[in-house]
């Protein structure tokens, strides 16, 4: 039976699921939720997602949300050993990135959200402390290379030999700051690695649609991001 | 050999993780982490816990940060099948609210370091945008009340029957609305179920020490909260 996948693809969260499900060669079907047509907050959808959020699974009778939720749920289920080991320190050694990420890594998307998408898309204006809310982001990525890269040595998030469920969801979540168009070069440990992970083929496939988007809407984009895109 | 728990009886996240040692019966030993003399940002402390947050645990070669991860593996690990079984779907569905909680829950933390610690300790003012907050505060809790605790259905999150390490991280976190002192009126079910947890003996005691500094320095504190606190 295929994974039922209710996603958007400019959301990073959900293109990590995605993600996933290519790189295990899981069955699936694609449902798109339109989030212009309030798509989310049908009472349908809110059967499979609560929350009213992207992205949501329904295996069966099984119906999950929360991304890293699902890449666990997935990962076990269909055994993807490198994506997420069975070993519980290794689980734990991953889990400790995972669920930094909610309050770390995902302030790229609280940034771009509220000094990009509001001001732009919705009318909404931006938001006094700008200067200490990009302050902020700076220390976040400072801290994903430190920790997480550690200052280059890694290849992957904590040195894992192969890219891992960490990595889907921190690679989606950091294209979003080409949206932000902040200069990589203070980060050089984070353009490597993003150079890494958007060379993977299934990752790179996942976000043609948000390339296509950061293309049209994002302003004065920086080379290295262009370069990023290829 | 005992579990070296770093933690600071006032940090949320760390009253979870000495919640599951003690109703566990894991046998461990406490360091506490004195925020007022930097003890979480010793080069020593580091090493540990590189984010420089509470709790972390040592045992034996292992260290870890991340106060989920912490329960997580100390479940796994001592086969604690109650706090958080091992049949991946049951998994997958606590993961669910520990996902939700980082995002989530875990606001009431946030709003109380703006609007009273930070002004109270630290004398920095409080943010501006003081009612949007508190709204978005009370989202959360309604949230929180229909989502995982089925609007009063559920005695414990997501239906299970006896406590999870969900309980005890939202427990842990839910106690922080004393210092805020909002109105528990509109939220009938998270009040029963405050009322439930902290009637746990092992969640209680772990409570005591924020509970008399709550006493101390909560104003005009709410009949209802000084009922929970006994």
């Amino acid at each position: 039976m295929s994974i039922q996948l209710y996603f958007n693809p400019l959301s990073q969260p959900a293109r990590a699921v995605h993600a996933i499900l290519v790189i295990g060669k899981i069955p699936h079907d694609l449902h798109n939720i339109d989030f212009m047509k309030q798509e989310q907050n049908t009472p349908e959808y809110k059967k499979i997602s609560p929350s009213g959020n992207v992205p949501s699974i329904v295996d069966g009778d099984i119906a999950l949300f929360e991304s890293h939720t699902i890449l666990k749920y997935l990962a076990k289920k269909f055994k993807l050993e490198k994506l997420y080991p069975s070993d519980i320190v290794e689980q734990a050694r991953l889990d400790q990135y995972l669920d930094w990420h909610h309050t770390g890594t995902r302030n790229i998307t609280l940034v771009a959200r509220d000094f990009v998408f509001y001001p732009k898309f919705l009318g909404k204006p931006a938001p006094e402390n700008k200067d200490e809310r990009f302050k902020e982001l700076e220390w976040y990525l400072t801290t994903f290379e430190e920790i997480f890269l550690g200052n280059g040595k890694h290849k992957h998030i904590l040195g894992f030999d192969e890219p891992t469920i960490a990595d889907l969801s921190a690679v989606c979540e950091l294209v979003t700051l080409f949206m932000l168009n902040i200069d990589l070069a203070p980060h050089p440990h984070l353009h490597q690695y993003l150079k890494h992970m958007l060379s993977i083929p299934e990752v790179n496939q996942v976000h043609q649609p948000v390339f296509g988007f950061t293309q049209k809407f994002g302003e004065n984009l920086r080379q290295e991001y262009i370069d990023l895109m290829k």
